[in-house]
């Protein structure tokens, strides 16, 4: 792994491993199952394990990420996102006609009817899952009377078979401090959980009941009738879930351990108290907090220049000369695994796969 | 173009034919040349595009995007990093192999011998540039005696052949304000251009000066001896470039149009004083300014969730419905070209080629 030309994404294999059996113990023990995300990782092989693991199946936030992993294999399948153009509406049942566990989210009257419209031209009966705002107004459709008027109209439109709903609290999952965290989340559900059991109650199927993320996979199955979460970070882990504390330790979430780093390589240390890398914004993105360089105390690691990336000393552990590679824990693993084509999956610092990120650039 | 799927990126070859001509017709004035970098585009088509404007060749920050670029029948590149470890000089030597107008950059003596030694392995003699910092530490040697004793390394080294020197100072590109952005680029510009001297003096090459970018392409001439100027966004603009204000208008810099816009379509527009579109971070990434919706006032859009961008209604030209098209301007153009696969030429709004993005995420 140290002599792979840099920058690099590399996943530890120890690492991933441990975290997909935590979640999936956990959420076993809570009665629950993981549905987790694939925007995070875009990476087939991936999905593959989490699947392998337990995982009742894998979500996706585009058509072009759910084609890209039914390409390769992965056949239980629902976006996250409604499709509301005809392009958009055209390719999902397309690929429903290719992929009968393929369930697509609405949040719209108008939307439901187009996607029956839809599946009546391609001749496919579409399963579908009515997306809830849980109040941050992104997505969505109002909780109560709306939610439920929607999900009435899914179950008698032709071409459309309702299986459930979908509130994902994006707002929620950084929020620092378990306790905190865990109010804000349960709060945050509670319309959601009303409307998925005035649904019950008027003989509508409420068998998937979506949402969380890794900030709330042990919070989100307290909320009666949840049925999955939707994490995608916890296989990477990143430094800015390794701000927000968790159950044990209220400063760091040590509940799943960092696999995901950048290999950079030094390119400049002549001037007094800082060293130049390879690995920049175009390398690592701008988001915060920055990149954490692995292993050593005392410097700090800034990504903001596209090309460059800047080591600071304060009192370092050590110091770099030029050529010398280091380990970066990524900021935000979502956006950083979106620039790679590839990822190194290594164990005891030995390349054991090179694993294609299948649907890196997916984004329409 | 309004009919492409969404999130698509997008370039008005109006505008960049018009910014391309700027260019040219101003450096053609003040006795220097371009040498537009190719980071910002990463795209053989619009490097052909200003060669043909009367470039004297293109620059480029990694090794993989000159060996995609040459791979795309451009042949006249500058490498304005330096390669450091063994994987990377071998690489650039085998370019250099197969590309006789490959020029390297080179920033401490070490690093000078080892170029000379895989220059023989090669058997080619290879072209070198030292690199001198302009004062902000990142990259290059001290200007003065340190680089000049590079340079006359450089000279005598077997395999090697000087060409000039580099002094890109990034640090005064986005400087608000022309005089202050002139003052600061000239004082910085100094020492290189004293060293300069110094080289020509000793009878060393000095052929090639080459430094600036879009926010100094007017400024660098005046720095004797001074060549070309490595511009890079000039072609497309973006929010970060308007703000730095111009010769003409303090406020906005208006030299160059934005010719740079990506497409995205509302998903939600269900809840008051906001729409949701379908390009967030992955489409736009999180540079700052946020993007800037094309033709309209009174709104603003924010792209810091990964797979949504937000607009805010204040007082706005029109508002949205679910499905509906907008246009943006881009917040930095470099790491959002590096997003995309290719880019959609348009002119009058209809498309006219769509454009491999060849160097996309060549990083290494």
């Amino acid at each position: 792994m140290w002599d792979l030309d840099t920058p690099a994404l590399v996943v530890d294999l120890d690492a991933l491993e441990a975290n997909l059996a935590t979640m999936e113990a956990t959420v076993r023990a809570n009665g629950i199952a993981a549905r987790p995300h694939a925007k995070t990782h875009k990476c087939p092989a991936i999905a593959r394990m989490q699947l392998d693991a337990g995982a009742v199946g894998i979500c996706v936030a585009k058509v072009g990420e759910a084609q890209a992993l039914f390409d390769h294999g992965i056949e239980e399948l629902l976006m996250t996102t409604s499709n509301v153009t005809p392009t958009k509406i055209r390719r999902a049942m397309g690929l429903r006609k290719q992929c009968p566990r393929f369930i697509q989210a609405t949040d719209t009257e108008e939307n439901a009817r187009a996607l029956s419209e839809a599946a009546a031209a391609f001749g496919v009966t579409a399963d579908v899952v009515v997306d809830v705002d849980p109040g941050g107004h992104r997505t969505g459709i109002t909780p109560g009377a709306p939610a439920l008027g929607l999900a009435q109209l899914v179950d008698r439109l032709p071409g459309l078979r309702l299986r459930g709903i979908l509130c994902y609290d994006g707002g929620s999952q950084h929020v620092k401090g378990f306790e905190v965290r865990q109010k804000q989340t349960l709060e945050r559900l509670a319309a959601a959980a009303d409307t998925c059991d005035r649904m019950r109650a008027s003989g509508l199927d409420t068998g998937i009941f979506s949402g969380g993320g890794t900030g709330s996979y042990n919070i989100d199955h307290q909320t009666p009738g949840f049925t999955d979460v939707q994490v995608g970070s916890y296989v990477f882990m990143d430094a800015q879930y390794l701000e927000i504390g968790g159950k044990t330790d209220p400063e760091v979430y040590t509940d799943f351990e960092p696999s995901l780093t950048i290999l950079a390589t030094v390119l400049n240390a002549q001037y007094e108290g800082r060293a130049t890398t390879d690995a920049g914004a175009k390398a690592c993105t701008i988001n915060r907090p920055w990149p954490i360089v692995k292993g050593e105390t005392g410097m700090s690691y800034t990504s903001g220049s596209d090309e460059f990336g800047s080591i600071r000393y304060e009192d370092p552990s050590r110091t770099y000369k030029v050529g010398d590679r280091l380990e970066l824990i990524v900021s935000h693993c979502d956006p950083v695994v979106n620039l790679y084509d590839r990822m190194f999956a290594v164990r005891n610092g030995r390349i054991e796969a090179v694993w294609p990120i299948a649907a890196r650039g997916m984004s329409t």
